[in-house]
Order: structure tokens, then C-alpha cells, then sequence
């Protein structure tokens, strides 16, 4: 990591040892281990030369001014707080790398042209308040009244606990919703590091690659209502089994998502009722998950699935619903910003492919006030949101490196 | 219904009101108020004509002597216990019926030629002690010491249970196991008359049909073990999904089972780990319950499920493991007996169907003692094991009609 005094490997350890449970890695939004957890980075951040930063939400904010005081600012980031019993890499490897990168850049006498803001983003799991993207929301100027109200399991709201974690001086009420950090005209873009949390880059043999699009994502709950009876007494032709009508519907999805190309269907949840061995299932519920980068994509796949239910509640005599639970749509990454992080890419591991990611980012929020690029890590077996969450050195060095030279080629570009 | 004094909707509504729960009707194994019924039965059975005993394992028998006294004996019986919150018919329905024809036939100076014991079992629903058919296999000879040992929720063993019912006098322990109440060579038969439990009378728009075997059946439980994932980062291609393998499993049984004539595949119980909208499925545990009459027919389903399996876990790198939990070969009722039972359907209703009894009965173990011969009567949506199990007066002023029309065809037979 050349002669830089900052050991991304050794921060990551460190960082993921600041917790609220003892035992394992929970760091959730504005919670004791967060505001130590800031502290950590922000030592981190001044070692790097940056100019450290709190926001009204908690979200950490390290400056580096460039060379030229008319440049626009590139932003860099990604959260600091965790799912419960996390993984040290997701969110913290995407604040933690840039820092390092501008450590190096520094220890190698580089200046930027532009000004660049590391970003650790106080929430995007969404534990705490069971709403995701608080951070990002309040730094893009995105927070609603409506947010400030949500309350965690203790019953505290979001105000009451941005007012606790500024000692009570109420920095934010519903007068006084954050605004933007930034005007759009005055960023140069977002770019954010994160594993991958899935198999395509292990499967590829690629330490890492770039992200095309955020998904969209529509999630549902299906009921399907039949007739319980007697598991031995009903023959085959007389019965209504629920849970027959809900398996031969998660095979035709299975189907269906297999003959889309980067259509990925979800069946994760499921229950029968009554739930006994010898009783026809009378009722089934479970969820659908849909996602693709194409919103039209997924829009037609969620069609051809509602005419499988159809038909095959028809057919079946059973009753289907559908209750909608969640939707939004694709956020493209920007393609200029994007074709500068292949070139990266390619400079440095040989070839560049394009990733979907399934998962949401905090550049969804950030996508808009400023052009997003995301870089993917590779991480062993995709596992993400578990303790075993690993990337390898020498992927990290390689997203170090492609951080590195993206940095220089914009310079060069802004130059 | 003629002369006779006793009314058998009216009596099956008084016994059903005996119960152990406020409320509801629960009646279990030599509970306080199997004690009470077995007391009114009892009045009945003296009502018809019947000499009554109670033997070691709680069953109650009426005993009408026939003219002939070298001919032998015709049982006819059901079980007196229920399962929680039960209806008023599956069981009762078997005792009072008999009950009912013999005090008609009383009333109208008929003598029969042979004996009869009515018999109401006082165990087959295995709620109390999770083992069914404690009664019929006490009255039959077949306890074992290990049935002696079951212990119900409350730690109580059957052996305990039957001490208390004797007020402590033991009546029956590991050195004086109870022995069959009749010698195979000294009985005619055994007839029981039973609610369907399914939809095919009502269905067939018949009022009765004559059982010709209870079908054999085979339970399991099997796990699908795959790899849990994020449902938005795992391309399709790369999941090992176990619920979409259980899915296709799930509708390759259904299929088995409907181009196999009389056979019933049932998955009634399912569950999905982790269970979460967002995860792809790890693991799923499912059951799996197939009866048939004919125990070739349902060893080769079986064999073809298997295939099956194996054919879907190897494709989709999946692990599965079957898990045996149960296992009956089928029981064929009497031919002899059960076209002479036809004979009285013809007689009374115009025509007779042929009905597989998918669930177990008395008539299981009794068919080690005597020549089985069942009447199904036809309930109201094949409702059974619910408060809400019906059949019309109508339906049972046939099974009775055919009950007698049968006494007294075997009394002719006999003469």
C-alpha cells in the first residue's frame, strides 16, 4: 500500500470491533458505537489530510479542497452502520478505501484538482427505524416530516434521537428538515465502493467490477385460499390444495425468471395453514421478490406472472391476492462516470464486466443530486450481512488501485 | 324409524355434549368423561335389549344373545373418544347406530339367529397418549408392555390410567396384558359405520357406499438443503434454491398421484429457512403423506417420488433426505361380508359405489380377529374432526335401513 500510514485491512478490523452488542458487530443509526465509531474514522480522515465534518444527522463528512477552487466536488462514500451481527465490509469498506486511496495519493506528493468528500453515511440498513437511507436522505436534503416521526422499538423518533445525539440543541424539526450538502451543478459525481454481496464476480474469477444499474424492485405478498381436508380421505380430483396452486406458481416465476435475462425471482417466505401432515393445506401465504435493472423488464415479468396466478387459481378453484409490500423502480449509474471506472478497471485487472446490483445502495439517494459509479468487490460466496463476510487483500488492494487510478484519470480529464 | 323407543339424533346430540372441555366436545382415552359416556351408552345398550360389560381397557360391550346358541358372534362398534373440538359423529355414530337397529328389531319381535356385541371403543383418535387404537387392540389382544408405557402429557402411563379407571385395582399390567376378547373361530364378523370423512359420497350424490379396503399409507418428512442467499445479488443461474426444488417436487407428486387411479400424495406441512422475503431459501422441510388400497400401487408411487427426488436434487445441486415417519400396509375389508353389505346398499338406495377409506378405523385392527365389512355415510362437505360434521337425518335413516336390511339378509344366510 506504498508509503501510506494508513492499513486498510487493520481499520476495517478495527472499525468493526466498535459495536452495541457485545460479542458481535451491531452499529446501528446515531447509537452509542456509531458516534465512537465516527470518532474512529474521523482520526482516520485528518490522517488522510481531510477536513472532518458532522452533519445534522450524524453523517461524517471528510473535505479534501483541490487545486483549483472553481472544480466541482466528487463525493465518495458509503454507511457506517450495520445489520445486526454484520460483517466488517459492507458500508465501512466504501468509506474507509477512499480515505486510504487519498492517504496514498497524499504520501505520493498528488493533488487533486477537484475537491473530494469522503462520505460515512449514519444509516442505510434501515434496523434502527426499519426505514432505510436515513443518512443518505438527510445529506441529499431528501428527509420528510414524515421521517422525523418513525419510531424505533423503544419508542423514540427520529427527532428525539437526532436532538439526543446533538445534546439535546434540536438540530432538526420539522422547520428545519436538512437541506442538501451540495447543489447538483456543484458535483462532480458519486462514486461508491462495495462487495458485491453476491456470486457473479467468484463465479467470473474477477476481484472486481462496475455497476451498471441499481435494480428496481417490486416485493409482494400472495394469498392463495382453497379447501382444507382430509390427506387421506379427498382424492386428487376433488381437492383444492393451496399449497399445490402456490408450488406450481413458484415453479412457472422460477420459469419465468430463468428465460429473462437479469431477472432475479424470489419465493423466500412461505406458510401453510393449517400446517398439518395429514390435512390438504386449505391456505398458503408467502412473498415475491422481483428485481431487475429495466423497470420495463420487470413491469412485463410481473405481468406474465400475474396471469400465471390467474390461471392457475382458475384452474385450481382457489382464490389468489396480491398485496404489493414494496416497490421502486431502477436507478441507472451514470454511463460517463461509469466508463471512466471500466477504463480504471480494465487498467488494472484486464478486463471490466458489467454488474447489476440486486441489493440497494446509498447511491440510489444519492443518484439524485450527483452521477453515480460503483465499484464491486468481490466477497467469498457473496455472503454479505453475516460475520463471515470476507473479501481477500489482494481484492482489496485491486479496488484500492482502481480507486486510485479513477481519481488520476478524472484529474486528468478535469485538467 | 318405527317403534323404537330410542332416537338416534337425539342420542348422538346427548353424547355429544359429554366432554371433557367446556364448550367444546373433547373426549379422550379413560378421561372423566369417556366414563360418563360409556354410563349413557351403557343405559342405551340395556334400552335395546343389550347385556353390558366394560372390559380392562375401558371399551364398552353390549351383548345380545342370538336364538342359536353354537352360532357365532357379529360385532358391531366404533370408538367413543374424540379428537379436540370434535364433531359428534366420527366414532359415536358407529356404537349408537347398532344400538338403535337392535332395539328396532326388538320392537318389531325380530329375533337374530346369531349374537351381537355392539362395541364402543374407547380409544382410536391417539389424542391422549399420541397412539391410536388403544382400545381395539386391547379388545383384540394386542397391547404390548411398550403400550403399557406410553406416557400422556401429563407423565401419566396407560398402565396408571387404567389402574385409576379401576379405582387402583390393576387390572391389567405386563404380566396380565388383556387377551382377545373372542376366539377368530367364534365370530361372524365386525361392521362399522362411519362417516366418510371425504367428499366422494356427496360428490357421487349418494347417501351410502360399502368400503372395500382401508388404504394402505405411507408418511415422511424430507429436507431439501440448497444455499441461502441475497434474493437480489444471486443471479438465477447460480441459486440453489431449496424451496424452488421442494416447488417442483411438490407438483411432480401431484402429478404421480393423479395418473395414479386412488392414489391421494399430500404435502401438508412445509417450512422455509430462513424465511425471509429477501432470502433465497436454504432450506426447506416438508412432509409428505401417500395412501392407496393397494400397497403395489402405492410402493411404486413411492419409488417413482424417490426417483423424482434424486432426478431434482442432482439437477439443481441440492441435498435431499427422506425420512420415514410412518408406514400401514392397506387392510381389504371381507369380500364375503362386504357383498353381502352391498347387497343391503342396492336394496335400500338403488345402487352401491365402492369407497377406499383413506383415513385408519377400528376395523385396522379388528381385521386381525374377524372379517371386516365398513358403511361409509356421506357428511356434509367431507367435513370430519370439526365441530361443524354433519350428516343429514336423511342419510342416517339409510345407514340405519341398511344396517337392518344386512342383520337380517345375515340372520337369513344364517337360518
Amino acid at each position: 500500500m506504498g508509503a501510506s500510514s494508513l492499513d486498510l485491512a487493520g481499520m476495517l478490523e478495527e472499525l468493526g470491533r466498535v459495536t452495541d452488542e457485545p460479542g458481535r458487530l451491531t452499529r446501528t443509526f446515531l447509537s452509542p458505537a456509531m458516534k465512537r465509531a465516527n470518532r474512529l474514522v474521523a482520526g482516520w480522515m485528518r490522517t488522510a489530510g481531510l477536513k472532518v465534518r458532522t452533519d445534522p444527522v450524524g453523517n461524517l463528512v471528510g473535505r479534501l479542497a483541490g487545486t483549483d477552487p472553481r472544480a466541482k466536488t466528487l463525493l465518495l462514500g458509503s454507511h457506517l452502520d450495520t445489520v445486526r451481527d454484520a460483517g466488517m465490509l459492507d458500508g465501512p469498506l466504501g468509506v474507509l478505501l477512499p480515505i486510504v486511496a487519498l492517504a496514498e495519493l497524499r504520501s505520493r506528493g498528488v493533488q487533486l484538482p477537484f475537491a473530494v468528500e469522503v462520505i460515512g453515511f449514519s444509516e442505510e440498513e434501515g434496523v434502527r427505524f426499519a426505514s432505510a437511507y436515513l443518512g443518505s436522505k438527510g445529506f441529499c436534503g431528501q428527509l420528510k416530516v414524515g421521517d422525523l416521526a418513525l419510531r424505533d422499538s423503544e419508542g423514540v423518533t427520529v427527532q428525539a434521537a437526532i436532538d439526543r445525539w446533538h445534546g439535546g440543541r434540536g438540530a432538526v424539526d420539522a422547520r428545519h428538515l436538512p437541506k442538501a450538502a451540495h447543489r447538483k451543478s456543484d458535483l462532480l459525481g458519486y462514486l461508491e465502493v462495495h462487495i458485491e454481496q453476491g456470486p457473479v464476480l467468484e463465479a467470473r474469477k474477477l476481484a472486481v467490477g462496475v455497476v451498471s444499474a441499481i435494480a428496481g424492485q417490486s416485493r409482494f405478498k400472495l394469498t392463495w385460499t382453497g379447501r382444507a381436508g382430509h390427506a387421506g380421505t379427498t382424492p386428487m380430483e376433488l381437492r383444492r390444495d393451496a399449497f399445490a396452486g402456490a408450488a406450481e406458481f413458484a415453479v412457472g416465476v422460477e420459469a419465468i425468471a430463468r428465460r429473462t435475462p437479469g431477472l432475479v425471482a424470489t419465493i423466500g417466505a412461505l406458510e401453510v395453514t393449517p400446517g398439518s401432515a395429514n390435512v390438504i393445506p386449505g391456505a398458503v401465504m408467502h412473498t415475491l421478490d422481483v428485481r431487475h435493472a429495466r423497470d420495463a423488464a420487470r413491469r412485463s415479468a410481473l405481468m406474465e406472472m400475474g396471469r400465471l396466478a390467474t390461471r392457475i387459481a382458475g384452474r385450481r378453484r382457489l382464490v389468489r391476492r396480491w398485496q404489493r409490500t414494496q416497490n421502486h423502480d431502477a436507478v441507472a449509474c451514470s454511463p460517463g462516470l461509469g466508463a471512466q471506472l471500466e477504463r480504471s478497471v480494465r487498467a488494472v485487472q484486464g478486463r471490466s464486466i458489467p454488474l447489476v446490483s440486486g441489493a440497494g445502495h446509498d447511491g440510489v439517494v444519492v443518484s439524485a443530486l450527483a452521477p453515480v459509479a460503483m465499484l464491486f468487490v468481490r466477497c467469498r460466496a457473496g455472503l454479505s450481512h453475516h460475520p463471515a463476510e470476507f473479501a481477500s487483500a489482494r481484492d482489496l488492494q485491486v479496488a484500492l488501485d482502481v480507486t486510485l487510478d479513477f481519481l488520476q484519470r478524472l484529474a486528468s480529464a478535469q485538467a
